[in-house]
């Protein structure tokens, strides 16, 4: 759908430099883009392809304006911006209201008449789906959940029985929200199952992605609060609670009765041992180990980047007799009578 | 459904001390349990809480019992009598017999009259559904597989051609059991597709988490011993063997070929390299490497914890450069005349 | 279906030494090999066996020809040829063409009088469906995708707006093919979503694992190349571009942005960080973590094998002390007025 650079102007609050009766009518890369497409620059690094865009106007901030003179909507965050003139010019598919014949919903279900129920989907008794829900093909929802309003369920999601999902969550396919935990009490080298009685409680404007799994609670609940955004392939434990607006990236494992703070952000592959807390504002490097509680807001790493595979052999052999070689300097050191703290 | 004091002790042979009349209807922790909830203490650092809680009684081993006044069910295993109480407590939910009517079963499949069978499940050629058994909504079961009594699926599992589970198994939404494992012949830069002949074969008392994923054997079979317990994310290669009483924790990789002894455990995230062997009673902490067989029981490791970014990029820098500080402190042994072993 | 020792060394271009007219009907390993059944050796370790097996046949190469006196079917590459004479001999399931009753095609999806649709699958609106595809049970094909001729997705896949699939691609179950990459503009402590605006191109002969995850771009597409193969769990972002015949092992992450070039083989649960390049022919080992470009074919490692649990924390101990010990190594060299190079 067209609409005038103008108007994006003044609806996004943006300062324009340029024509405002040109109309656009989808972004593109600074590299793609033809005289319909707005672009942007967020990364400095993108700068120099400013000289040669076919754009019809450039989402920027302020100082890449000044060193440009091509036509310009200027932002105080050009990403956020642009994510938002993307939205208008590419709007989400519509769903029309009503269930697919397909469907089967339980009696005692309680279904907003504007929610759009699709192809193949089953819904439990007593669940309650508010309205603008959209539930896509395939999925289930077991007896007792609650959707609030503009949840949408893109395909193939199991929400197992008690889930509540916030309004205007959404959830890639393949995800499954309140499966059990792992919980089981040894004895005598076999395992008795523990029920897994808690609830999963999902926050608004969460995102899920495809195939990402969150436990329910084993007594308690699990809880994602607000704003949170899990990527795909996520392991969520039972008992965890994940602070408003944190962010896990694709492939993180968080363990049983963590307790992660507000503005997380775990990178790939993440993983997070059992009962540990977090706090706000920590950052986790990709296919780091999070071992111990964390106190201090501020970045941690423990992901060990590749070297040639001859070369790491030869430095994970070193590791292992690391001890060995401490030894030597604490022998040396000795030698020459000059003991130094270890 | 309330249950009194005095038949739980008789029914789990604990000894009590408190009213056996008082009749209990839930479990709770100790903090939010009221006086119709019994809480349980497995570990000491809660015994603080004992002073405080509202909890009708609460199962603890007789250690505990002798530092409190409280009324208590006093188990050898309070954990494992916990999960045996909630079980009654909080029943499972029930199933009717039956198929719903969006079901699909083929003609030739054979499923007990005691089964349930939910909503849009399809049911393959020859498949055989024992007693009570439960295929919740949008299961897929192909051709030939078997399912005995009492096994459970909780709802979008797929089970591939020829796949047998044993008695009383329960499989979290979203596990795929018997697709085809990863097996490629190279030939001048492309790979030929070598089929998979092998089947999945489950054992009795299993439990597989969400999404995860068992592969059939390339040849002959993967196996799954019973009572293992397999949590969410997890892959298992073709022709692997898992033996009985194992526990895997969540996003744990087992490569093809491997062979795992019974009563091992495995932490979050644990890879096992292709065509190993682990021993009986085996354990491997979280987000380690096996790479080399495993013939002693024991704890193994090499789970790397997160530090400071700074600081961890130091130390991989150091680790890098470890075959030069050797060879640093093998010259200065050199230059004193007392080289050490290496 | 019995074939004659013959018949295969013509179709394969073997030589065959051994009766031409004896039928086979089945591959086994060269353990359980009957008289009916042929088997091979790819690798030499296996050669004893030759000894003791009953098989018809074995495929082998030249030089373990030399070495045997058994019947031999002799190809210059014998594990390829393996994989074609079990084809042969363990044909795929056939699926007859048409729709399930249960099935759901949308008015103006276009699906070819030869395709298989089965249970419960649900077909969007301008769907293009190929020639003898097989679209298993349960799958959902969201609007405006493209089939090729021969793709089979088994069962309960989800393909997403848009996503082209080349001709014979196989999908296992489970997987979800053009879900929303994981894009957020920061703004303020919470997240304002990009839209996800690319599609997810998948070429011809690819075979993708169960469970796995292949993100739609976000403005640009995310492509993956004729004949690679990806295991299950693996999780590849938006943007992706894999190049032809690269093989990526169980668990890999692949972050959004990233090349990876022809040929390249990726190790079990490998991590790949964003925006970065693999050229053509690298191999990584299993549990490494890519974070920078890598512009070298060749075999590259960071994953750390498993020790003794007391050990592996002493180990990590020093490791974190190294600058330390590093330090005490200078002290030594300035002590005996010899700097070496750090």
């Amino acid at each position: 759908m067209p609409v005038s650079l103008g108007e994006l102007a003044v609806r996004f609050g943006c300062e324009l430099r340029g024509d405002p009766d040109l109309a656009v009518e989808r972004v593109a890369t600074l590299a793609t883009a033809g005289p319909d497409a707005v672009a942007f620059v967020a990364n400095p690094k993108y700068r120099a392809q400013l000289a040669t865009t076919r754009a019809a106007a450039v989402i920027v901030d302020a100082a890449t304006a000044q060193a440009t003179g091509r036509p310009v909507l200027i932002a105080a965050n050009p990403y956020a911006t642009y994510a938002r003139i993307a939205a208008v010019l590419h709007p989400a598919p519509r769903f029309a209201p009503g269930a697919h014949p397909t469907a089967w919903i339980a009696p005692l279900a309680q279904v907003d008449g504007s929610a759009h129920i699709g192809a193949h989907v089953s819904i439990g008794e007593g669940v309650q789906v508010g309205p603008r829900v959209v539930i896509g093909p395939g999925c289930v929802i077991e007896d007792g959940c609650e959707l609030a309003a503009d949840v949408r369920l893109v395909a193939r999601v199991t929400v197992c029985r008690g889930t509540r999902i916030g309004a205007r969550t959404l959830v890639q396919p393949g995800a499954v929200l309140g499966a059990d935990g792992f919980g089981f009490a040894p004895e005598r080298g076999t395992w008795v199952k523990v029920p897994q009685l808690g609830r999963t409680l999902i926050g608004e404007d969460v995102e899920i992605g495809a195939n990402t799994t969150i436990d329910r609670g084993a007594i308690g609940d699990t809880v994602i609060e607000d704003g949170v955004k899990l990527d795909n392939q996520i392991q969520i434990g039972h008992n965890v609670r994940i602070g408003a607006h944190s962010a896990l990236a694709g492939c993180v494992g968080v363990s049983g009765s963590v307790t992660i703070g507000k503005r997380c952000q775990l990178g790939g592959a993440v993983g997070v041992a059992g009962h540990l807390t977090i706090c706000d504002d920590v950052a986790v490097t990709g296919y780091s180990l999070v071992s111990h509680s964390i106190t201090e807001p501020g970045v941690y790493s423990s992901g060990m980047p590749v070297i040639a595979a001859q070369d790491w052999r030869r430095a994970v052999a070193r590791l292992h007799r690391l001890d060995r070689l401490a030894g030597r300097v604490r022998t040396i050191e000795q030698q020459l009578g000059k003991e130094q703290d270890d």
